[in-house]
């Protein structure tokens, strides 16, 4: 429950800042599926958003180093294991995570099937956009919204309703779809890693199916490289039409300790290569740090209040504090990224 | 606890046969390390341990039909997920689980740190090959057996005693190690399946860490494409040496309905292949037969007792009854061992 007791608290803190989602249905997908990975650099710069300078530097030295055949650092391909966060690390997380956007979405894309949601809560408040009731809901509240937008439907239902959503929806305050406010430095590392061999995953905390529907396409990274949380799901054979439906039963909180529980869950073995943002991330990069092969870590820094968010040891939501001691101590790096990235989104701002 | 309720009645059955696994510690394993997938073909002929008949040309016309661009049938590569049962479908499964064979073996090689075990049961009649007193210990008995051999240590301690144990351990009957009784056969065809940009997954009712650590080598399918039955582990910090911990709690049953859930879980597409050879595979095989995508459902069927065993409607393990009969109805190919098959092991045999 901590995943939703955090999501509880960015409520609290989106319905105080008044900020309001915009899906705009009407847009249409076909005409908008041009995704972030098709754009490609057509210098020999691999990393072409990054700015020259000792991060840059660090992530190419290492990448060299370990891939050379003869290098006393050589990895073999099948340990080259590549591990990335995803909120705040591969797009953005603020003022809320994106997926709380959708679940507050989908309430009232839903709320003509569920006339009684007028008059009950927590779905009215959201319905009529009253944060003052919202915020009295609390966690009970959010819980129920979770459930009723990530639970009830078959595994197909929820693929297409999260990828139809992600075709459309737009941020509130970037006025972008949120699948275009991805990080494009961190796509073009994506892709650098991936050509030189490594299999690259994300170990998010947010629900694995969400972000399976939009992800693959996004970032360029196969489904079953997708880790993140879940809820239990159950067979019914349906007289030979079998389907999955997603239960309300908590399974899995890909966070914290959980995500080198999810590593191994998943993938098998650690990885040489972790990328965070916060101190959710920080049991990841320690894991990577345990590797007996030579190993990377590399924290996002919100540094930029123009072009992004800036926020770090204080923030209501991806907190960096021990993680940031902890990179500083033991020499990770840290992309800060007002000075380490010419872009920050892939339309070039 | 279905697997684990399964476990019980092999136990029960293979100690009343009296049989005994046979581990070699003395063998060593560097100079035995030559791993079935080394195997290869010098024909044109990709299945070249398959005799040429109905089923072999099912699985060749449905690869060509599917990977020819142009194609009607044409599936995008990304589709292209396989699923393989293994216990029985990729290696062998009698007299019991193999998975059983090392926890019984790892009992013995525990022992000379538990002098309490020569009194203590279940421990004592398994040290002591005492059928009779083991049957008495019923399931509880088998619980602990299981527990003690898969729990309380590191995710690295275990790997390396199930590397050592497969590296080693040889059995009873065929009197070769347990790694050596896969299937050349199968092994041609995840081969061939892979050469052809399928995704291959083992998707297995054993426990996933088990299968990790020596599936990866024995058939050449990675770590994080071996699904399984799995137990809960723990994140330790250790100041700054951090571990994972395997629990002796369950976490997901990989067996019949749960196969389905599995693949959802760990790969988030259905399969366009699928494998297996009983009825605890039944579900993935619809699963399969329930793809958009035109699919290949296929049983091997054990009916060489000569070569290997004869079972199916009755057996003790591995029972291949209502999946035979939705297999006919439905025109899944069924692989018959004895006469598809032109050898079983890699030895040739």
């Amino acid at each position: 429950m901590v995943r939703v007791k955090l999501l509880a608290v960015c409520l609290v803190i989106w319905l105080a800042a008044g900020c309001k989602s915009s899906p705009d249905k009407q847009t249409g997908s076909a005409s908008q599926d041009s995704t972030a990975t098709t754009k490609t650099s057509t210098s020999g710069d691999p990393l072409p958003s990054w700015n020259d300078g000792a991060v840059k530097k660090s992530i190419t030295d290492y990448v060299t180093d370990v891939t050379k055949e003869g290098s006393a650092d050589f990895i073999p391909v099948r340990d080259r294991i590549a591990t990335f966060d995803n909120d705040g690390t591969l797009w953005s997380e603020q003022p809320i995570y994106f997926e709380l956007f959708y679940a507050l979405d989908e309430v009232k894309a839903m709320a003509p099937k569920h006339p009684d949601w007028k008059t009950k809560q927590p779905f009215k408040a959201v319905l009529e956009n009253n944060m003052g009731e919202m915020m009295k809901q609390g966690q009970k509240g959010l819980l129920q919204i979770f459930a009723i937008t990530h639970s009830g439907m078959t595994t197909d239902q929820f693929d297409s309703t999260v990828s139809r959503w992600a075709d459309t929806a737009k941020h509130p305050i970037k006025k972008k779809r949120y699948k275009d406010l991805v990080f494009q430095p961190m796509l073009e590392l994506v892709k650098y890693l991936q050509a030189n061999q490594f299999k690259v995953f994300i170990v998010s905390g947010g629900e694995i199916d969400f972000m399976r529907a939009w992800a693959e396409d996004v970032y360029g990274i196969p489904k079953n490289q997708i880790v993140g949380s879940s809820i239990k799901s159950k067979y019914e054979y349906n007289n030979g039409k079998p389907f999955i439906i997603k239960t309300p039963e908590l399974d899995f909180i890909d966070d914290k300790e959980g995500k080198p529980v999810g590593i191994m869950k998943y993938i098998g073995r650690r990885p040489v290569f972790a990328a965070g943002n916060s101190d959710g991330d920080l049991q990841m990069l320690q894991w990577a740090a345990s590797n007996k092969f030579k190993n990377f870590e590399i924290y996002v820094h919100h540094t930029d209040s123009v072009r992004e968010w800036a926020y770090d040891r204080k923030s209501h939501i991806g907190t960096l504090d021990k993680g940031l001691d902890e990179a500083i101590a033991k020499k990770w790096a840290i992309a800060d990224m007002k000075n380490d990235w010419k872009v920050i989104y892939p339309s070039g701002k």
